[in-house]
């Protein structure tokens, strides 16, 4: 196994990942090719990095709380391009509309080695084995203890 | 350390558990050695591949909807034999039966490198930190939003 | 990438937090260096490796059942040091107060590579990106059905 590419694209995908749950638009642009397709379920597509990434700004603004865990990575690579099935865990909470989501995913990437060195996301499917969704007022003592991240300056982490 | 067995070990790991929570039986079979002992918690132990993926399918059937999540592989490599420990988290949803239960677990492995040059799991064992249940009549706004896994026709991924 | 080193550290992370969830405060005092600093959101600072364990040994008792998991490591390894970023999904229940606390977190963390061989952890620190807590009273049907974990004898796991 070529276990410095695999390392490389494992390192892509949990910057990916944490860029999404900290809300850095930029730095979570940047794990995608420009052409990169997306496949959310049955009814979420995108046709390219700017399209997706827009809808995850505008969808996944601070009153959207994401837990976007991501693990069991099937790596193959072949020369410049790569292809990775990993399993997904995510939670997301929306206080003010009092919606609590949980689901669980089976994730078919695909990747390629870029002219700058790095490797990107030039593909990203997912698959549900399950989601389920329910009210929080169906827990009355719920509070939020942690009030959800506010993202840093846009310069500060894009690394 | 011996990195190429780990990484391959892992990866054994990864597809065992994807295998379990995408019903697909022939495929969490293969990840087994034909003399493999299992053995969950204090109640449920099996002495054989076969007696151990016949439960499986037959207890796991389409209604039952799981998600089962390790990480924090520590593994140490002997030879054409090794042992690891890994953490697991998971979640098991009976819709029809209004059931939830949620486990946690230390696993303790043990693994082969067989005759075709693949690991397989020859006794895998976990320990409950804890477990827990809840009826979902106890969420009254409880809905699935995703059916549940649909496993593929038996010849689309063994791989 | 010094993919020797940054699995010895994974590793390390690994045991540091398997200890937390068994209690094992020996092993867990042992990933830790003598002047660790620990920071737990904005309210837990501790100063050195023996407050911090002090605290967690007194805090999360045999009647406080613990999950921490970590993944997504982006560990980078500078000679004989090395940072880490990790995402940690917590949960903490306190049956006998009818408590549930759930958390997400994005870790920071730095290594020393010790006189002995072993690295260990010199600093941790976590922000949240959120948290939250309901009271188990809100699912009256909530049963713990295994007990929670039970510490080995003190010579037992110190691997």
């Amino acid at each position: 196994m070529d276990l410095d590419a695999i390392a490389a694209i494992s390192r892509l995908k949990y910057r990916h990942v944490r860029a999404l749950d900290t809300k850095q638009w930029d730095l979570f642009a940047d794990t995608l090719t420009p052409t990169a397709e997306a496949t959310y379920g049955e009814y979420l597509q995108f046709e390219s990095r700017d399209a997706f990434v827009q809808f995850m700004q505008e969808t996944l603004g601070p009153h959207v709380l994401t837990e976007h865990r991501c693990g069991h990575p099937e790596i193959d690579v072949k020369g410049r391009t790569a292809t990775g099935v990993w399993m997904l865990s995510d939670l997301v909470l929306i206080p003010e509309h009092d919606k609590l989501l949980r689901g669980s995913s089976v994730y078919t990437d695909e990747y390629q080695l870029c002219e700058d060195g790095a490797w990107r996301i030039s593909s990203t499917t997912y698959k549900r084995t399950f989601e389920l969704s329910y009210s929080l007022k169906d827990l009355p003592s719920f509070k939020l203890t942690a009030p959800g991240w506010m993202p840093p300056p846009a310069d500060a982490d894009e690394g």
